[in-house]
């Protein structure tokens, strides 16, 4: 997408009001000549309080998000992509065919409109490229300093036009599991960017859309049993839940986990474990073994970074635990984490 | 509801810690001693990114809102109880059933958990008198100073069994405005509650699901033009962004508008227009001449205050204008609202 010129008068408020929430005259301008400008025309007859849709299923997928990252913008993405892929692969993750996003704008008062623009933009160029539209929104305004600039909350729905159940009462034991690229990159680009650190290269989180990953793993046939994208927490907390979900133990092979040169080197910089920091982009995959080719086929195709592996199986053990055998051959618990590793990374 | 014990251990954790938004343990417990615990039990093969959901229709109103009222408790509601019907509302505008909400959580680390698991309860509570289910959610907790205790967004499904279209396209001149009770409680008991003002009476919010009282208009074959609730900015910004909309011109009496006594009294003395003043249960509606009486006899077994009553009608000129007959019995243009009145009333 082009950048467009804003119709808005941003020169005439270069700050957010409170009055821009206050559902007057400021509001009313702010959705016109802003939102409406960015995110598709106002219906010809008139907008309401809601958006009447006619899907074409009946059997969806709902899911809500809201995004408080700090700083706004990072190295490979900002708050505003962050917040549609965000919801995007939530609903991608149930196999869903996301459609329609809602957008909550929780705004400080004196937040630039410059920046506002750079985000309402962002979110336009994110949902074009994952094909979903804005179809509903609403905006907030809080005083100075009950806020950080802004907080986004996108809710999202999906068809699903399979006929199969994808959760993790699906796994079997001897099921492959698999990741769709390197991990880590996200939480480290958030990290970095808020420090003011520079490595030799630049790290950029690995914010994307996995809809299309998931479509082609549909449409290639494969028996999808479960899938979980690695957000807060990390590969090691996605596994954790899934394993005491489905009531069996995983095992990992900490070698096959793909992790970047410079990413590790930040993490060791930095104090951090790679497997338990943050990505907007990768998700575990898990399907029966003889799926595995063809899984792993798929996926390099839409490749961003290094690419999918084959990094652990289902265990017939049916204790919930996660075991990672590591480097050096010996076996440990990986657990899930239990404090905070590094707040606002989403 | 009765209120139940909270099998979250709040002396444990008495206060929302950064790790309860982290992804790891902390989180995992409270969603699943408190949110699971209040809002339906944790589906049997595990919780997922999004909720997959077999809608009985396929025509959908979708609507979201974010809730950011201070103080979080108030004469006649809370935060909770806000964003549960706030989201019904607006579905029920369109003249959809509401069916499902997700719930997305900003909570500031330090915030009491005894008064989040307040608003949880008051949630549910809502949430089953409206007849709706929390079928997903999101939390995220911001440091200290960045927020403000809760935020809450709420994001709704509701589906239309009708076969027609209610919106400001559809209003036509001659029709019947028509308010479903009296105005300004919300916002003065909001105000008062803030400025720790005590008056004769207390004043209530008008908090108040609406959806039944849609239903009950629709089952009497009212013909619904069009529906508008009264929130930020009250029936004044209402009534002028449907006359934008529609392009008539429509006139109000504003001796027929039922303000209640000790809300006009409070008005007066913090120097506001109750006509501008957010309600929380209040809608305009839209109806051809004909069916005026009808749907006073059916909103008349749902007041919740003073009744339903005739205010206005749409006239023939086509200037978008909402013209306000005084008591005096002059004429004069009734605006929207050009700053803010009062931040953060919703």
């Amino acid at each position: 997408m082009e950048s467009f010129a804003c119709p808005f008068p941003i020169q005439q408020y270069p700050q957010v009001l409170l009055a821009h929430g206050g559902g007057g005259k400021l509001m009313q301008q702010l959705i016109e000549k802003m939102f409406t400008v960015a995110f598709g025309p106002k219906p010809q007859d008139g907008l309401h309080d809601s958006v009447v849709l006619d899907l074409p299923k009946s059997r969806i997928a709902f899911t809500t998000d809201s995004f408080v990252v700090h700083p706004l913008f990072f190295p490979g993405g900002d708050i505003g992509s962050l917040a549609v892929y965000g919801s995007v692969n939530d609903l991608a993750m149930s196999g869903a065919k996301p459609l329609y996003l809602s957008l909550g704008f929780i705004l400080e008062e004196g937040l630039s409109m410059q920046t506002l623009w750079g985000v309402v933009q962002s979110i336009k160029k994110a949902a074009d490229s994952a094909g979903v539209q804005i179809v509903t929104g609403d905006t907030k305004v809080v005083d100075r300093g009950k806020g950080d600039g802004i907080y986004i909350n996108t809710s999202g729905i999906g068809i699903i036009e399979h006929g199969f159940n994808i959760s993790p009462g699906r796994i079997k034991s001897g099921d492959a599991v698999i990741i769709n690229g390197d991990v880590g990159r996200h939480g480290i680009a958030i990290m970095a960017s808020r420090a003011g650190l520079e490595f030799e290269t630049i790290i950029e989180s690995d914010c994307a859309p996995l809809n299309f990953s998931v479509k082609a793993l549909l449409d290639a046939g494969i028996e999808i049993h479960c899938m979980r994208d690695l957000t807060r927490g990390g590969l090691a907390s996605a596994l954790n839940e899934i394993a005491q979900a489905a009531g069996y133990s995983i095992a990992v092979e900490e070698s096959a986990v793909p992790v970047r040169e410079d990413v590790a080197s930040g993490c060791a910089m930095l104090g951090f474990d790679p497997l338990y920091v943050a990505n907007e982009g990768r998700f575990a995959l898990f399907v029966p073994e003889k799926h595995l080719g063809p899984s792993l086929e798929v996926l390099k195709k839409f490749s961003l970074g290094l690419p999918a592996a084959h990094i652990g199986r289902v265990l017939e053990e049916r204790k919930s635990f996660v075991i990672l055998k590591s480097f050096i051959g010996a076996n440990r618990i990986l657990d899930m984490i239990s404090g905070e590793q590094l707040p606002r990374i989403c």
